[in-house]
């Protein structure tokens, strides 16, 4: 069996590529999907259907592109990975596990131990918390072993 | 038809005593429901299961114990407020609104227009941005009406 | 057993009127829904969130707030009655078909003979097609005596 | 991943042409499908079911055996483009996108500035409005770019 | 608790009242529901809407009213008795047990034991086999009794 | 697209066949599956779990059986066509189409015009009532051709 | 809002009526339901329906019954309380954990700390594990409070 | 069509390699799936996220990584078997039996004779009971023959 794995979260560090490229060199069977993580891109998103001269409405179309994207491969991922990381608000990333939780869809967070208490409601409705890349992709390897 | 109506978000101050008293002056047919809003006991709602030596796992009991009664209310209502004020991380309030979403539940957003943008994919999929209690209200007197 | 009925489309007639008083004067055990049905109120109905300069974005304003209302009515409704009259465009009672056609919720449409062609998939998945109010009443007592 | 984008509303230019070749021409991984585009033949769809004198029932069985496959499709789409043209009363267009709303399936509209304003409710549970095939295409470039 | 009961299936024998006397002279909580019983307003169910010239047509429409009535109270129910008697094809209490059986909603079948082999497979996805409108109302006795 | 259709019912003529040459000459783009259709063998499809001295059990042991083929193939199907021939009482045809209504998978009946009366509520809730094969296989290519 | 609560599991100990009377003594808004209790009866609820030679198939009939109650129960409640005591398999306490996770329907375990690694699963799942009724009617308390 | 089985329960007998040798002897198109059946790996599989003095979290961790892939694997297979052997308490057998029971899932117990009792409610929602390996197979065989 395939999985279908999707990053939510932070776009600011390398943590995408470092569970990607750990799942590769371990040949696991992840496809991996995410939404867009160029920020100035997901924030044009939008801009291609007009421009609009209100930033509330700018965002709002944009992240409505945004979700075309999101909402689809999140119904259709099997686990979804979601990263808190130190800058930003992240509300996008509380949001995905929200999505995730009410759809019964298995997910993990992956953050630093000093976001515990600010994230009990998101962690506890995950299945694990881990704080590194590379415990993401031994759990991974964990679960897709074949019988 | 009486409408169950859920207020997410902060606890810091009055909007929810505001949207109640507003729609009980004006006799809306709507019951409110919601999570905790005791901050301490909150997060102390696991502590009667027994002590915890790990500030982990003490926040994943009471968020779990919560999420009885948040979850519930969130799947039994007809429409979710979602507060988002200017302390905190607030991640429980952007988790409950992809709750929502996933479920096709409406919501309406409750913010200031200073964190517009960190909150468009949240208010991309909500049926409403308000910034004052007295909007909101003013919302479910329309929405509530009889024909 | 009381049954909730929702009464979609055209509000330039009083098909509503006709359906509830014959309803009433039977005595059936039906709760009517009905989308506000005040085109002046329902255009502002998203006024009271702010100004728009966009015609489009005021419209997108109103109709969001519109569906919190009847995107609730027709999920509890246990059936509904969709009118379709002689002007105007009248897509939202086509739309409100096709929702309860992908729900599973039973529709009747109520329309005149000359437009059976333009409707043929809307009456295709409808339960039945009615030209009078006052044949929507006699299906209702129909429907809803008791064994 | 594939996207299966369907093409929904008017039969009468093409527009769906147009975003077939523009996605081919960029080799996005799109399938499309579509309901029946050939007028005639669907209206006939269920005259090989043997002849009616009326035409309700006519219609109503054409309509019946286009649903068979417009339904399925709907429902396997990832998403839908819903095309309102400028002819004609298009109400399964409407039907379609209510359709897509009840199962909570993303759908873009298309259509021109003028008919903004009955088109609202539809506009207002869509994820986007486009006005020309090329502005779908260069979402579906977006949406559908693999990470 | 109330429980809702639908009676489905013949109509030429007083099962349906030997059911209902039996659970009221007990006192059990039971609401119970059912199909239209009078044959002949059954088969005339849609006439108000208009005359036939085709028998297809005249039952399909009649059909579909009565399809109103019986999906909405099955859908409804916690448990339906499902009747087959000697006589006719009876094949809508079949395919009423069909439609429980989708749904996950339980139902018990009462018939005779000379016809147990024709009705395997529904008695395969059935929660109970009775031969007795007695049997039936024992069941409902201990299955409603408070703890 | 590959479409999957499930061929339910009557076992003592050749229709499937019929309907599986007739699309595989035309070449159409359709996978068939179907109940087990050698009598003797469903009839003991429990058999190797154990002898039974009651008939009803035997019968539930190889029912549940040929459940778990008929069920998972039915909720994984496109369309059915259920066929109603002059022999038995074939309520698990009646069943299977109860079962698909429930789902809201399209289904075409495949009936004598003598049969018409007792089939009303089945032929009620199905996309099309064919009287022939080749008209099945007519609608088989209408439903799948492509774009 | 009345929350209504499940009691599953162990019927050789008083806990149920513990948690009842601990709930009414603190006139919480909660109403119990449970399975059947009474051992002889629950083992003897197929019997009505005529006697069986074999233990297999007597178990199967009384299971079945038992099902229709607990069934809809477990499908009704907000809450269920799933209790492992010291004596028994306790399988069906396990099912009915399973079969609430799988509907997202939150449960709390209530069992000694002895039997913590053969739980593991099922407490994996769960919302919240109590060791006495005490614990229990506290939880309850606290997530009924209104706001 | 290919068939996913998904295999539950006892790991300390050599079930699995039997059935998957069974059905590969005879070429059966199944593909089987299964739970983590290294015990020591399996009570192990959360300690890559971090040491705990808790066994209770310890469990707790493990229990809800291997969630991630049993729940997965469950809600995609087509079938299950669940197996419970003689040594001890195989919760999470009767787990994910309540599992699949709510999911309405098909799957068949396999387990001896002497503990049909304390087992009759998961019983009595399967659709089957084996006693070998050898009888799983020949069901395995019978269901998925192609038509």
């Amino acid at each position: 069996m395939q999985w279908q794995v999707y990053l939510s979260g932070e776009i600011h560090s390398d943590w995408r590529q470092q569970i990607m490229q750990g799942a590769k060199s371990q040949g696991l069977p992840v496809e991996f999907t995410s939404a867009a993580t160029d920020h100035e891109a997901s924030d044009a998103a939008g801009d291609v259907l007009g421009a609009e001269s209100s930033n509330f409405w700018r965002d709002h179309k944009s992240a409505k592109v945004n979700a075309i994207r999101s909402k689809s491969l999140l119904e259709q991922c099997d686990l979804a990975i979601v990263r808190f990381g130190d800058r930003y608000k992240q509300w996008n990333a509380a949001f995905d596990a929200g999505f995730c939780a009410a759809l019964g869809k298995p997910y993990i967070t992956l953050h630093d131990e000093d976001i515990i208490h600010p994230l009990k409601e998101v962690d506890g409705a995950a299945m694990a918390w881990a704080q590194t890349p590379e415990q993401v992709v031994e759990i991974l390897k964990y679960v897709t072993q074949e019988p």
